[in-house]
C-alpha cells in the first residue's frame, strides 16, 4: 500500500518566505547568494536552522565538523536513522535553490509529518551538511564525506582558502575544534534521501514535475597539451606546418561529435582553451585544452576514452606533434537505491504525477551516501536549467511537488 | 649583357661586424633587439647610420618623418633616383636581420659599386625606412607609407603607445617636427629594390641560396565570434547544447582543412582563441577567434572565403548558433616589377646560383612601393624560418650572396 501526504499545508507565499529567509544569510547585491564553508553567513545560517528545527519539535546538535542535525527519535527502533537534507553551503554568487531547498524541504517535511503522524517507528534526522560546493577551499563533499569517515585530519592540514586562511582556523573560528581527534564518522544510517533542483533542462523540456534520480554519472576529468611549432603565419606553407591550434581543434570537434555516437546519455565538454603564443598572426605552438567526460556505467566511459584517445595517437603519429594528457579527476557512477525507485514510480503513477527516470550529470551529497546506504535521489525542475547563478529559479507548484514526495517517502521508509 | 660583381670583399667576418653594430642600437638581454620607432636606441642607429653612409661617400639627410637617406649623385639622370634599402625599427625582442640586414646590405652595395665604377648614371638613395612593424603605435608601414604620400596628419593625431605617450610627442622627442604641415611624399622613385631574409622555410628547405619574389600576398584577417549557450556540463546532454567553443572548433578544423584543398599557396591561420567562461565544467558561452588569411591572387582570397563563410553560414543555420565575422585588415596582394624578375632569373643561371621563384608571405614596405614604381624584392633564407626572435639567423654566406646580387642589380639599373 502506498501512503500519501496529499493535503496542501502551504500556500505559496509560505515556501517562497522560507527559501527568502535561508537566502538572506549570505545575500548578494545580484539577489544571489554567496555563502561559503565556515563565513560569518553559513555559520549564521546554521545557528538559524537549529533554532528552526527546534522550533519544530526537532531535537538539534552538530557533529565536529559542523554539520547540523534535527533529529526526531524513532518509537520502536530508534538505531537506524532515516537520514534526509542537503548542503548549506554555495558556490560564490550562487542561487537560493541549490541544496538550500534540500535542507529546507527536509525540514518541513519532517516537521509535517510529525505534526500528523506524531513520532515515527524509525529515528528520522534531518540534515544541513556543511559543504559540498569546494567553492571556498579545494576540497568537496566535506560535509557527507566527513559522516562517511572517508576524510581524516592528514586531509585538511595544509588546506587554504584565497585569501590564506587556513582550514582548521576557518573551522575552529566557527567553533568547531574537535576534528584533529578524528572524523564524525557514523554506522548508524539506513537510509538517506535528498531533493535537489535538477540543474538541468531535462525534465522542464520534457514537461516532468519529478525526475526519480537512477544513477549520478561517473566523471574524468583531463587536461590535453598539443605541442606543435610556432611559426610566421604568412611565409610558412599549410603543409609545413606543426599548428598547435589546428590539431586541439579537430581533436575537440571529433571528441564532441563522438560523444553521440558512443552513447545518448554520455557528455562530453571542452569548457577551457588556451593558446600560445596566442597572436592573430602567429601559428600557435602549444594549445592546451580540458575535457570533462561523463556517463552512469563505467564502462560507456571506457569505450568512449579508448575510441577518443587512439584518434588523438593517430594525429600524434601522423602530425609528429606530441599530444600530452593528464587525468586529474577520476570518479565512479554510483546506483541510486533501485527497490526505493520501484516504490516511487508506483507512487507517481498513483497519483498521477508527470515524473521520468533520470541520470544526475551533476555531483551530489547522494553519490557519497550512495555507497554506504540506500540512497534516494529525488530532482525537480529548474527553470531554463540554469543553476550556480543567481538566476536559479523553481516555481512553487515543482517546490510544493517535492516536498509532497519527499514526506510519502519518508513516512513510507519511517513510520 | 649581365654585368656582375663577384670579387669577394668581404671576409665573414666584415659582415658580422656590421650586423653586431647595428643590432648593438636597442640589444636585449636575449641578444635580440628592441628598437622601436622614435625610441632613443632608434634614433642612436639612425644617426650612426647617418655618419656610416657619410663615411662611405653618400650625402645623408633626413625627410620629416625620420626616414634617412644616402644620396649618391647620378651623372646622366640625375632626377630618376633607384632607391634601395630596409626598415630600421624591429618588433619587441625581434633578430638582428629583419629589415637591418636589407639596410646594411643596401649601403655596403652601394658604397661598393662606388668604389668600384665611380658615380651611377642614375642617382641612387639608401634609405633606412624609419618603421614596418607597427611594435610600438598601431601603425603599420610609416616609413614607405609616407614616401607614398598615404599618409596624413589625421592619421597620426590620435594615436599613442602603450605608455600613454602620443605619436606626435614620440616624434617630436626625436626632433621631427616638421610632419604636420605635409608628408614627405616622394615623385621621383624609378625602381625600389629591398633586400631582405625570408623569414620562412621554403628556400632553406629547398635549398636555395636566393629567392625571386614574384608578389607579395594579399592579407584579409577576421575576428569570429560564435554565440552559444553556458549551460552545466554534466546536466545538458549533448543534443540540447549550443556549445560555442565546440562549433569554433569545428570551424576551425573546416577552414584549416579547406586551405589546402583551394589551393597549395594560399595559409589560413587562427592563431588566436578564447572561450567564454573558460572553466572545465561549464560549456562555453562564447568563443572568439581569429582568421589571417593570405594569398598572391586576391581572387583565390575570395574563392576561400566565399567557400568557408558558406559553411559558417550553413552551421549557423543548423546550430541555431549566431557567429559575428568582423574583417580588421584587407590588403592586396602586389606583383613585383616582371621584367627585372626575369633579368634576376638570366643572372641567376648564369652565376648558377640555386634560386627560385617565392611568393612572400610577410609584408614587407616592398609591397608599398610595388604600387607606386617598379619594385624588386630579393630573399636570402632564414635557418629554420626563424624570426621576429633573438634566435633570426642567416649564415653569412647568405648574406654575401644577398648582397652581390644586390650589387648586380643596382648596376644594372643605375650604371
Amino acid at each position: 500500500m502506498i501512503t500519501t501526504a496529499t493535503i496542501c499545508y502551504d500556500s505559496d507565499r509560505e515556501i517562497i518566505e522560507w527559501i527568502e529567509w535561508l537566502s538572506s544569510f549570505g545575500k548578494t547585491q545580484s539577489d544571489g547568494v554567496t555563502r561559503l564553508l565556515y563565513s560569518k553567513e553559513w555559520l549564521a545560517a546554521q545557528n538559524a536552522l537549529a533554532n528552526k528545527m527546534q522550533e519544530h519539535g526537532l531535537n538539534s546538535y552538530f557533529d565536529s565538523v559542523g554539520n547540523l542535525f534535527g533529529r526526531l527519535q524513532g518509537t520502536n527502533d530508534a538505531k537506524d536513522v532515516i537520514l534526509t537534507g542537503s548542503h548549506i553551503d554555495t558556490v560564490k554568487d550562487g542561487g537560493k535553490y541549490d541544496g538550500a531547498f534540500g535542507v529546507i524541504a527536509s525540514l518541513l517535511a519532517v516537521s509535517r509529518l510529525y505534526k500528523l503522524y506524531g513520532l515515527p517507528k524509525k529515528t528520522i534526522e534531518v540534515v544541513s551538511l556543511c559543504e559540498e560546493e569546494g567553492s571556498r577551499f579545494p576540497l568537496t563533499f566535506w560535509g557527507s564525506r566527513n559522516i562517511k569517515g572517508v576524510y581524516s585530519n592528514d586531509t585538511i592540514q595544509s588546506l587554504h582558502d584565497s585569501e590564506g586562511i587556513s582550514f582548521v582556523e576557518a573551522m575552529q573560528t566557527c567553533g568547531f575544534t574537535d576534528y584533529p581527534s578524528q572524523s564524525p564518522k557514523r554506522t548508524d544510517i539506513s537510509h538517506f534521501v535528498e531533493l535537489h533542483i535538477e540543474q538541468g533542462q531535462v525534465l522542464e523540456r520534457n514537461n516532468k514535475q519529478i525526475g526519480i534520480v537512477s544513477h549520478i554519472v561517473g566523471q574524468k576529468r583531463f587536461n590535453i597539451i598539443v605541442n606543435g611549432e610556432s611559426n610566421h603565419a604568412g611565409t610558412t606553407p599549410m603543409f609545413y606546418r606543426k599548428d598547435a591550434l589546428a590539431t586541439a581543434a579537430y581533436l575537440i570537434h571529433y571528441l564532441t561529435k563522438s560523444a553521440l555516437e558512443v552513447d545518448e546519455s554520455l557528455v562530453a565538454t571542452v569548457g577551457k582553451i588556451s593558446s600560445v603564443p596566442n597572436m592573430p598572426n602567429v601559428i600557435a605552438g602549444q594549445a592546451e585544452f580540458t575535457l570533462d567526460i561523463r556517463h552512469h556505467d563505467e564502462r560507456v566511459i571506457q569505450a568512449y576514452c579508448e575510441r577518443i584517445f587512439s584518434e588523438f595517437k593517430r594525429v600524434e603519429q601522423n602530425s609528429a606533434m606530441c599530444i600530452e594528457l593528464s587525468q586529474w579527476m577520476d570518479v565512479a557512477p554510483i546506483a541510486m537505491h533501485t527497490q526505493t525507485n520501484e516504490w516511487l514510480e508506483q507512487l507517481m503513477l498513483s497519483k498521477q504525477i508527470d515524473y521520468q527516470y533520470i541520470v544526475s550529470g551533476a555531483g551530489h551529497d547522494s553519490q557519497v551516501f550512495g555507497s554506504m546506504c540506500p540512497t534516494s535521489l529525488i530532482f525537480i525542475p529548474s527553470k531554463d536549467g540554469i543553476s550556480h547563478s543567481p538566476k536559479e529559479y523553481t516555481a512553487p507548484v515543482y517546490l510544493q511537488k517535492g516536498i509532497e514526495i519527499l514526506m510519502d517517502l519518508l513516512y513510507k521508509l519511517a513510520y
